[in-house]
């Protein structure tokens, strides 16, 4: 698993640095910064974590995650001038965060014994919900409830990786297939401005 | 405790109902309405169970609270034009919810061995937390902390319900005095406009 | 551990006195204070007991806690005319309250087997999580994410305590000098109105 490991830490390192970010455009001091950061990174993986029951939560069993989100938040906070011209590199790390994180999300809370439902909702969590915890602590509406196809494309990735449990594929596989397709949407979502239908 | 379930499950899709449309009013896109329901229906049996330790949550344990919420919420999402003739049946519906969700959770935290205020407390927050983490996702200043009686009448029934404890009453009476005591409050609230002092 | 206890038991009723004057000055209802007054004062140390799996959290396991943090609230809704007199003297006993909090959670993680950074991190939220929980709720932008040195001061406090762990010192001794520290530093820093930089 040392491939997604790897894509782990891409997408943790990309979550902090857009939390960050929020925190620097919202005029934060340095702690504010740092923990809208260390949040949006590590926010979703462990709110999984306690409602699946598996304390403590894996940033603090592994506190590589804690070191890594730390310093890209620091390192956001101090450089945040030269920011603008990494921002679309960005995008393409938190695409890659995001593939990631569906998977290990859905494919630890079927581990759990979790039915479809459940995982697929543990693999959008996973993926979202330290955005979420980000805005409601920056008092904004979560950007995810207004106008994004974001969480569509973890639904989507979620959704797919719990129907190959029913296929003969190898797990590595059915892994791939979808934090792929999870990142290959979000970037088309991207680049063609896609939106979900609002209520009218 | 078929009948407990049966409430249950209309409390559910009454409050799963209350959300979503909060969702539709407040124009989030669908995702947003899904995430409003959901989380008003499951979200304070979620958190008590977090706090009692009794993971994975209810809701992941026995899926159909999922996928009422769910198909309610989207239904809203899609009817919502014609939601404003059944307001208000809704909220009887949502008493039914209210009354059943103080027992129950103010039940399993005395099975939990909770001390009486502990147990009252986790009665009151599986019937509100939902509601406050609805506000809180749309940056309302929760609704219960501001003009309402709502709490009131869920302090009462779980009151209740922890004296009762001591009485030789069976469980199932208790249990539907309690919820009767919550059900009635609310209507009588509704209809007469109470509410509580403020600090001036 | 009894003076420990003893400064818990003040630092609680400081921070419910606090939450509660939060609820006050926004014109909540008396369970809209009673609820902001128990979060803040509760709110920290329960969630770093789910965070660490330790379940049912401490002030449900001795409900002192949720009683004093209760009367207390209450205290400040029906006195709050008065309250201005002694928002001096508050200051200290929030500022024992924030030293006492910092070294109850680092402790508690430690013994949990958290690593450094780790356990300053849950020191830090036990001391703050609180407040948060109280100004997320009142949609108002965390204080501490804003213009406050108070976060520093239970960093150093939390990283003190860890860093101690690597010397022979006695814990009471070590206990002593961490909660001291971020007292010491507390009063200072309200004396001198220090403040952390902001990104610009």
């Amino acid at each position: 698993m040392t491939l997604l490991y790897l894509l782990d830490m891409i997408g943790t390192a990309a979550f902090a640095a857009s939390g960050a970010w929020a925190g620097v455009r919202r005029e934060m001091d340095l702690f504010g910064v740092l923990v809208l950061g260390m949040v949006t990174a590590i926010g979703g993986g462990t709110l999984r974590d306690l409602i699946l029951g598996d304390t403590p939560p894996f940033c603090l069993k592994d506190e590589n995650y804690l070191w890594l989100s730390l310093i890209v938040s620091l390192l956001v906070f101090i450089g945040h001038r030269h920011l603008k011209r990494i921002s679309n590199p960005l995008l393409y790390f938190d695409a890659i965060g995001l593939g990631t994180f569906v998977v290990i999300g859905t494919g630890k809370a079927l581990q759990f014994n979790l039915g479809p439902l459940g995982a697929v909702l543990m693999g959008i969590m996973t993926a979202t919900a330290g955005g979420v915890i980000r805005d409601v602590l920056s008092t904004q509406v979560p950007l995810i409830l207004q106008r994004e196809i974001y969480a569509s494309a973890c639904l989507i990735g979620a959704g797919l990786m719990v129907t190959l449990q029913y296929t003969a594929l190898p797990q590595n596989l059915i892994f791939i297939l979808a934090a792929a397709t999870v990142i290959i949407l979000r970037l088309f979502a991207i680049s063609r401005n896609w939106a979900l239908p609002k209520a009218n």
